[in-house]
Order: structure tokens, then sequence, then C-alpha cells
């Protein structure tokens, strides 16, 4: 059970949304720990050694801040230190969260230019290249990507945005969402040229919701020198200067710090292409479920299917939130609900985090069970396919 | 992960073997509590709460004693405070547990007459009536039974004993080991007329083993003022004369009593009833997984299934540890072992304590990949067969 | 220990920093419990609760906001939503704290008139009515005021700032920062005319850095309507919508509210004004252990004694921080240090949060043995002058 | 707060009675993490690990036995497995405990004979030596020696029992209780010529009650095999065999077996030698203050202070009890109460486990604080004097 819940249940609850994930027992071990001086020496220490281990999961030798705020503040932090008020950014909308991205930019005074899709795949790179192309003033300061859309369950392709912005020779940032993909599906902030990745701690990272990331390139960090947009909280220039000795500008968030700490030691443990190939295994098995049930996954174009979460659409005439309460109530499982345009078309399945075979057939299970336990129209063959997949006998 | 593994692994370890079982977190956080006073005033008033707590899980309104030590303590301390040496008791062999029970028995100096089975169900009941008819001296002392047989999956009729142990109108005592049942199945310790039932703390009370229990009828009370066994630790007496005002004669397990706490306010608050019939659904679940697969249940009496447990036999020719050793090292999942006469002949699927329908399909699916993975001959359709009745469409 | 130490000790580390303070094991047992789906129907039955519960530590029947972020950020929100770029705020410099809000007030476009003092009161009452009632353009908008200003363990008399600004018939905001006096020392928002309420966690709250709060006046939420600075993080209005249900708009730090909900029963079963009680009832043992060591309490007022923290004034021509150094070396104790112009001229005791006379009396003597191992000049009578104020007989 | 308490309170319990002592927080978050199958691979790598790792706190290379079961089921081991009904030991009876272990070896069969003492120092060792020569028929199967009596605060010369065997000529064996002293005070089972060492979990091992142990010599092994007292839970042999490859031969109590890995490691962390110098220190500081009251340590020779706990003798006329009472009521702290002869005499402080300077500093406070509550005469000198030992200007 979790701290709270409004009637007992027996057994374990399938927090199987896309994020807050699982957090491990060894995580939550860390997190309960006494909270120590953030000005002591001990801190400095631990510091300095978290914000090392932190960059390979960004893929990264630059600077990682980590702040003690949910993602949302990411978002805020990738603007309001590279942007001016007034300044224009392309929007990828490729779902519910580019979109909230968007409404979050207008907010703090950014323009923003949408690129739409139809939010059954990832970002649509010619279009990139094609707006960026055209704009030949070089009016637009930033391009926005959401790399796991976790409404759709759409991955973008990063690398080929940064190939497409390159081809079109025009020198706009390149911002990225990584928050449900961080930890679950390779990223590489450097390789790719990428210059402000975005995270958070409460998807692939394992750990409860609290801390957020920038990943910040040289560029952006000169462009953080002449941005215009008020800021003080999320100002990465005293977060920068505090850092090089371990330590942080104001309060952090020091018992998260040692959930992350740890969460590092598992990913490191497990070694993160282990933890890529993991996720994508169960990703695969998710899809063969869906299609075995005769159900659509959103993502329609498989070079953009998320190895972190399967948006499934419901059948036309039901309820995709009606079959979350009956799974919810009847199976003890909480899955993700459509968002948006998708509102009650599709239904969310978290396969990220700290996560495997068993916990996925129980997930999978607990689906078609709903399926059949609510009156959606399916074939009972999903579970089974997704066991042929896993057992190695496809 | 547990507190130990010697490779990393990510996702929770499904710990399926029949107890100990998986502890709650909700339990855990109870006992990782500092430890207090067991001399203090308040310790009074928490030991008092919690020995009259216990006494409903063993339907009794008699005194229940709560040993720091683990479950086999407890078989000592129900034949050391009621036999004398050279006693003879009838022992009913239904599996495993029943002759390690017997074996102990003998090392105290008690001789056992055994009643044996095929240990493919409970007691024989008939056997007992007869054996204790043709007893006219009286000989007998007492009757040993284990209530539910963790080797082999058989329950065995506890009232029927009684029933039967009365219409031979002999005085013998009857001594129950509940260990595996407690808390799972239905027990009542004063309508059947028991005189002492033993148990532990891993199994369907949820909690880590260290803790076990006697519950004492008067009649067993007055034995022990006649019984001759040398014995200290295990004495009934010292204990009921602390317990009186909520205390111990001797240092308790002071944070897993604050575990039992927990856990006995966890099964009242889903209450007994609803415990026992969720315990029943999931075995009747898994049974007809068992067939599905073309394998037999080891227990092959219906009206002895086990509620806790099932074990299963493997084909002639093939190994049941090297199929638990295969679902291990590929599924991350503990199963029990063939113990006995059944060694790798049988593996045992726990499905008891702190559980629910989605664990029980990832059990079951991870035992139904692993036969896959194993070569272990069998039809893919348990998986589907299980998720059939528990969804309610059989 | 903590988390991470660099070098083995034993027992617990005296954590007496002014904050964060030491959080109660049931706290951090609430905190590691498993996370929860921050959109299903349980959490807002949670979050309704902690909303409610959390108003009356405020002494407020308004809306309270919880930010999923440390302190600072609270600060910035109180700014955000009720100012406009290029407004002019009256802020009450009684020291570090107070200064850094100010520094922030600039980075965010505010400007900020500064109403100094020595750094050894609270803040300056007639000066601010005196300076309203000059403003008869009432350029100020806000009237910023630390309650306890953590750098000098100052307490202002936020009633008698209010009656100082309705004397001067001034319409400007009165926004306060309470971090480090929330659930310590009497805090009445609603009865003394506060505005914008700042508070963090990880203070008398007893938890651990990583939640933010403002609570808000019907005027605040008026000005917010009208507001110009750029804010989405931080805007109250989503939050205010959101909350009426329970939910948060972004992901809410799950975990630290299971923690708030948990510290709230505490500071309830305790009785606030139990609470407030047993913090002055510390403040004044350890003034007198100052001034039985012949120190000098940094606060010289005694209208503005802190009851949260003492600031203590070393002897010229000694450090501070080498004191600190000491004792953290050898008696496993932190406190705070100078800030700003009482950089090494002062440490700081912390005597809020979960405590009680024998972990005073543990930290006053690490203090006493401290001043005799780094050679400072002192009395050794300060631990026994506590003593006898505690005991009773002074 | 504990798991329990009848009322509120703030900060942390004082848990100053010798033993259980305070579970250092690294003890208590392994001791919850999820119990894993005793039976599984992994468990016979732990198993292995924790039995080697034990035996150096013995001061051994020989077996070390773990026993799922508090202290005095190892009382009870060392005796039956050694020992024949009929037996005569020799018993020293420093104190209750001693008794209560004669008491114990009286239930089961073997004869005491005491060799007393004034319960104000360790064993009479020329008695000890004077009575084995005198037993020229070596009717005397053991000597039976408490380290460290916890119901006075004396620890026996066990190096000088031996000699005393040893110059006697006697064969008998030599059990040892350090109950009390296994980690607090330098024991060397395998130096001294131990033949059994009986310990427990809750002193300073820094566990929760739980786990029993005996350290065991060849000579006592082959004892065991002629030993005629009825044994089975408290069998050496099937743990020796079972332990060879790691396992248990039931049930182990499998979460304390985490929580002593995780303590072993912290002892060995900090170093031996390390620790018993901890524990003198604060074991002399602790005397200097009882001194310095006008009190009386009850153990009134210097060769046999025990660095574990302080016993202190209230003056005639004023009642220990009502002190602990005043103690507990007004500053949270639990001091260990006088036992048998002592009874309301003295009340016992103990200083061993996981402790620091600054908690013993609180201690001592609050026992001095207490004699001033409850109106015990004395000088109020003691805190002083213990600071100005521990602060190193004696």
């Amino acid at each position: 059970m979790a701290y709270f819940q409004s009637k007992p249940s027996s057994g374990r609850h399938f927090l199987q949304i896309p994020g807050p994930t699982n957090v491990p027992d060894r995580v939550l071990r860390a997190l309960d720990n006494p909270t120590m001086d953030h000005r002591g020496p001990d801190f400095g220490l631990l510091g300095a050694r978290i914000l090392a281990k932190v960059q390979p999961v960004f893929g990264t030798e630059q600077p990682v801040i980590i702040f003690p705020a949910s993602g949302t503040g990411a978002w805020e932090a990738a603007l309001v230190n590279t942007l001016s008020p007034g300044d224009r950014v392309l929007m990828c909308e490729t779902g519910w969260f580019a979109h909230l991205w968007e409404e979050m930019a207008g907010r703090l005074g950014i323009t923003s230019e949408l690129l739409g899709t139809d939010w059954r795949r990832g970002a649509d790179v010619p279009g990139i290249e094609a707006r960026l192309r055209a704009d030949t003033a070089h009016a637009i300061k930033a391009v926005c990507v959401v790399h796991n859309e976790t409404s759709t369950g759409a991955t973008s392709r990063v690398d080929e945005v940064r190939r497409a912005m390159d081809a079109a020779g025009h020198p706009a940032l390149l911002l990225v969402d990584t928050i449900s993909s961080l930890g679950s599906i390779e990223f590489k902030h450097d390789a790719w040229g990428v210059d402000v990745t975005v995270s958070g701690s409460q998807k692939g990272l394992m750990l409860p919701p609290g801390l957020s990331f920038n990943a910040i390139s040289q560029k952006a960090l000169a462009a953080a020198e002449t941005a215009k947009c008020a800021r003080s909280f999320w100002d990465w220039r005293p977060m920068l200067a505090s850092n090089a000795t371990g330590y942080f500008p104001y309060t952090p968030a020091t018992n998260m710090l040692y959930a992350l700490d740890t969460a590092l030691d598992m990913l490191n443990e497990e070694g993160l292409q282990n933890v890529y190939a993991r996720h994508d295994r169960h990703a695969e098995a998710t899809r063969r479920a869906v299609r075995a049930w005769g159900l659509e996954v959103q993502c329609d174009d498989p070079r953009h299917y998320s190895s972190a979460l399967t948006a499934v659409r419901v059948p036309e005439g039901h309820s995709a939130d009606g079959l979350r309460a009956t799974i919810l109530q009847k199976f003890n499982m909480s899955l993700g609900n459509g968002l948006g345009q998708l509102k009650d078309r599709v239904f969310r399945i978290g396969h990220l985090g700290d996560f495997n075979d068993l916990s996925l057939m129980g997930t999978l299970s607990g689906v078609e069970m709903g399926l059949r336990a609510a009156g959606v129209p399916h074939k009972p063959e999903g579970v089974q396919a997704a066991m042929d997949y896993l057992s190695g006998n496809t």
C-alpha cells in the first residue's frame, strides 16, 4: 500500500503510469536518512560526487544543474536562462506535454511557433529543417523538442533534429525535454548537440518527484549571459558557481540527493546500455500484447516507438477512463490517462524505471482482465503474446 | 532488490516461496522504528494491546504466547510444556514438516507413533479415530497435526480431527501447527478444541521470521503443571505471569512486536474473512493454471487443497529444481523446492500473505515462461486459465 | 550517521544548525513510502486533507499553496505573483536573509528600498511607519519582513508592523518570510493581516528541504490578477484551481507531502501552543547559557529574541568558524555560521524543530566543551545555567 | 519517538538503559529490507559472510552460532549442549543476571553451586580457584561467569578466571555470558580459553533484540557429543552442519541478519579497539559525574568497573525508581532499574552501543536535572565533571 489509501488493499499497488515510477526500496531507504548540514564539509564531498555521477546519464561532460523542484521547473529554467521576452521559439507539438511547454513559454513572454503533428509520432524533422531554412533572419532563437512525449508514447529522433538544424545552418538553440526518457531511453546531450536538456527525477531515474535537471552546452551558457528573462531561483549562474565546490546557492533537497546518489549507483551497476535494452524489450512485449488484443498503439511510426510507455487506443464508443477506473478498482493498478485531444481515447502503460519481466506480466494481465471486466472488445491473447516474446519463443 | 543480491537486478524480486512471504512496506516501516525500553510503562500498554489483538487471528479467547524465536521454537514449546520424556504422541505424517516435528519430538525424548499418508492429502482422520479407539490405556498423550503441510500444499481438517478424537472418547491433547496457515486459512483454536496451536510470524502474518506463537487451552495449561520435560526459555508459566501486565519475562523481540502490531491492524482492516476468501481465490486460480498447463497438483484431495500454497508435480524425467533455478535466474522469482521424498519432484508456489491478483499473475506468468525456458513439457494455457477465473468469466 | 559521512562516527550527529532541523523518525518513515499516482482518486483525498491541515499552522483560513521546491522559491513566488517589474518594495533589512530576498527582488526587476538595522534586532517598526507616511503617492507596493531572521536570531514583531502600516494608512502589501519561524514561533497570517506568508519545510515543520509555501490573503490574490511579473511555475492561479479538488497543476513532490501530512499530525498532537512554549523555553535556556559563558547574544533587544535559534558572538580576536570546525570535528555537531557582515563573528545554535531538553543539553555541552577545546575565553558555567533553568530552579 | 508512546513527546527519546541500546539508523535501514529466500543461492553467500564477520567480535576463529532467538535462549543453548541432567556447575553469582542464569540451570536439571559476591564486583577469582582445587573428583562440569553483570555494572576478569582454572588444573568448561559486553568491552574467546561464549544482539552489537549467539571451543564441541540434556531448537550440531554452507537448519531471522551484517560493518569501520576505547572514555566520564554528584558507584572495585554501564546508588531513604520515573516523565529518558537485592536502591546508566560525547552529556544532564527534580540530595557538579574529563582538561 501507499502512504495513504482510502480503502484497504492487499499486496503491492501496481503503479504503471508513465511516471512517477515505482521507486526501488533501496532508493527509498536512501531517501529516508537523516538530513545533513548542506553547508558542512561532508556535503561538499557528496555534492561533487553526485554532480559528477549524473553527467553520464545525460551523455554529457558539461554541467548538469540540479534544481530542488519538480520537472516543470526545469522547463522554466531552460527558457528563462536562454531567452528574452519577445523571443520566438519553434515548438514541436508532438502531444500534450509539448503543448504545456508552449503554454509556459507564452506565460513567460516567449512567442512559440508551433510545428504540429497528429500526436501519433515524434517531431517533424523535415518540417523543422524547412522552417529553419525559411527563417533567414534567424528570428527563431530555439527549437524545443520533447524527446519522449509522455502523452502519446512517441520518441522524437533528437539526433535527426540536430542534423536538420545543422543542415539548415541555423543558429537556434536546441532545447530538449527528457523528463520521461532519461535513464530509460538512450540520450546523448553532447553527441547530439543539445543545448539544454531538461529532466526530472520521477521517471527513469527511479526517484520520487522533487528534483529536476538542466544539462547545459557552452552555447547555452553563452546565451545565458545575454538572456533577458528575469530569473533568480532558476538562474544557472549562481548554481554553477556553487556547484564548482559541490554546494548549492540555496538549500538543496538534501534527502532527494541521497536518493539520486543511490539511484545513479543502481543504474551504473546494471549498466546504462542494459537499462536501455531492458526498456526496449518490455516496450516490444507490450506492443505485441496490444496488437494481440486487437487494439492500436497510439504511436504509429515504428521508428518513434517509445520504450518508456505505450499509449493504447480504445475502440470507438468505449471509454479509456472507464477502463482505467475498472482496472484501478478491481486490480489495484494505476494507468495513465489520455490528455488533451486524447482524453478518454487512450490509456497509457508505463513500463519504465525499476521494472522487470514479471511486473510487466502482472501489468499486462491487469490490462487484459480489465478489458474483459470493462467490456472493451478485444481478443484475450495479449498476455500470451507478451510471454511468447519475453520467453524467447516468438 | 533485497538487502543482498549477488548480481544487479531491476524491479522487485518475486518471493513466491510459501514463506517467508512478501512483507508489506507498512510492516517493514513499523519494524524499523527505534527500539524501546521493554521494562518501561509504555511497553506494557503496547504489549497488552498486541496480546489481545493476536487472539482473534487464532480464533481464541485463551492465552497466546509470543516467543522471540522463529517458528521451530514454538513446536518445541508445544511439546516440552505439555509432555514428559517417554510420552507417546500420535504424529500425523502428512509431509516433510510433520516429519521434522516428529524428529524434534524424538530429540526431546518423546516417542512418536506415525500415522502416515501418501503426502498428497491432509491428516488421516479415520486413522486417527481408529488408533485412538485402540489406545484404551490412553498411552497416547497428544495428537499432532500440521494444519497446512507446507511441503505438499495439503490442509488437514482440524475440525474433523477434533470430532474423531471426541468420537473415540480419547483424552489426548490436540497439538496443531499452523505456521503456514495462520492468517491465510481459517483456523479456530477454541471452536475446534485445539489444545496448543503453534505458529510463526513469516507467512500469513506477513512479518519477517523471528516470532513464534503458542495458543493454549485450559487443558494444555493443566498439562503444563505436570509435564516433566525440562524447559526454561520455552516455559509458558513465567510468560503467562508477565503477559498479564503486558510484559515478557525476558527480552522480547521488540521491533518484531511493532511489526506484529501493524500486521494485525492490516489483517483487521481487510477483515479476516476477506483475507481467507482472497487466499481461496488465488489458490483456485493457481490450480486452474496448473491443470491448464497439463501438470498435476500434488494434493489430490480437493477437500484438502491448500489456500496458502500449491505444490506442483513436474513430469517424470524433469527436474523441479532445474526449473526453479531457471526461473530464478531468468525471471527473478523464488519458488519453493520439493522436500524429502518430493525432492526435485515438485515445486511450490506460495500465494499467501500480502498478495493480490496482479502479483499472482506475475507469478504464474513466471512459472509458465519458466516451464518453456526449462523445456518442461506443458500447454501454454495456464496463465490464460487463471485470468479467466480471476476476471470472473470462467 | 547521515547517508554520507567521510569518516566513521558513532552515535547520532547533532544537527544544530538553524535548519534543516532534525527530521523525526516518524516523518522519515512517512517520507519513504511508495510514491503514488498524483492523478488518481486517492491522491485528491490526501491532497485536500493536507491543504486543510496546513492552514492552522499559518494561522489562516485562507489558501496556502505548496510548491514542490525549496524555500527560496516561495520568496520568488511571493514577489512575482503580486508585483510588476519596476515596482518598489520596502525591504526591512534585518540580516543576511533579508538581504538575499532584496537581491532576489532586484534580479526579478523589483526595486527595493532598504530599511536597515544593525542586524541585532527585528524590523524597525517606527521606521516602516515613517517611510510609509512619507510615501503619499503609494509608490511602495509591498513591505517585506523576515519574521525570524535566521542569520541573527532576531524575530520581528509582525503584529506591530501591521499596526504601523495601518496607522500610516498605506495600502502596501505585507509580505512575510516565516521560513525559520513557522511551526516554532507563533504566527498569525490572518490576525496580523499578512498578505503573503512565505515558508519552507525544513525548519519548524521538521521535514527535509524540498517544499515551500505561500499563504495568501484576498488582497494578495487580487494583486495577482494585475501583477505583471512573468510567471509560470510559481503562478498561484493554476495552483488554486487544482488545489480546489486536492490536486496540483504539475507533479507535486508526493513523498514530501506524505512527510508533511505526518509532521502536521505531530504538531497537532503536541498542540501548537505547546510547541511554541517548548521553543521559548529552550531559547531562554540557551540565552542563559550564553550569558553564563560570558558571551553575548547577537540579538540585543529582548522583545526580538528568537525562540528558534540563538546567534552568539565570539570575543574579538577569535574565530567563530574555527570554533565550529573544532566542535564538528571533536563533538560531531553542526552549528550555523555567521553570514555576511557576521561572517566568522557569530555562531548560531538551532534549537527548533523536533527537539527536547536533553538534546538541548547535549548541544550546549558541545558548545561549552568546544569553547574550551578551541581556546575561546569563556566561563564554564553555561551548561549549569541552562540546567538550572530547565529543571525549574532558577 | 518510538513506534508506540502513550503521550506525544518531541525530540528523540534517550534510551539509556543498559540495553537494548539505541539502534543506529543505518542498522534500522538494513533491518527493514525485504525478506529474502533463506534457501536460495544468495542467502548462502550472505550467511557465510556474516558467520565469518562475526567471529572477530568474539575474538575467535572457532564457530559462532547465531540463534533466531533473544539472548536468554543462548544461555539455555550453552547449558543444554554441554551438560547432562544432574551435572553440577559453579555459578559465579555477581548479580541478578548470574542469578537468573542459575535459576535457568535449575529448571534444566543442572545443579548450581553458587560462589557469591556482594554484588559490587566481578567474579571471585580466588574463590573459583579454591573451589576447583577442592573438587578433586571433578564433579564440577562448568564454571559460569557473566562477563559484564548488567545489574551491577561490574565486569569480571575472564582472563583471570581462566588462569585460576588452569592453576587448579580443573577440566571444567568455562561458560561466559557476554550479552552486555560484546562489542563494547574487549573480549577474547580464544585467547582467554572460553568454551562457550553467550551473547545477544541488543547491546554492543547495536541491533534490536532477537538474535543470540554461542561461540564454541573444540572442547565444548566435544562435550556436546556426550551431553545428555534434551535439545532440538538449541542443538549446535545441525546448526554447524548447515552453517558450513552459509545456511541454517530452520528459518533464520533473516531481517535481523541484515541488521547484523550492517552492524558488523559499522564496528569494523570504527575499529574494534576504537570502539572499546570509546566505551572506556564514556564510562570514566560517567563515574566522574557520579562522584561529583556525591553519589556512589555500585561497583567498588576499580579493576571491575564496567565500560558498558554504570549502576549508581541512591542515598538511603530515597527511591531509585521514583527518580527514574521523574526522569522519564520530565526528561524523556529511560534508565535501568535496580534488580533483585538492588531494587529501588540503584539506577543504571547505559553508555554502550551507538553513542557519543554529546549523547552522553544529554544523558548525564538528564540525570542531574532529575536528581534535582526528584529531590535526591546531590551536588550539582556531575555534568561539569564529565565535561572536564571529556574536553580533556581534567
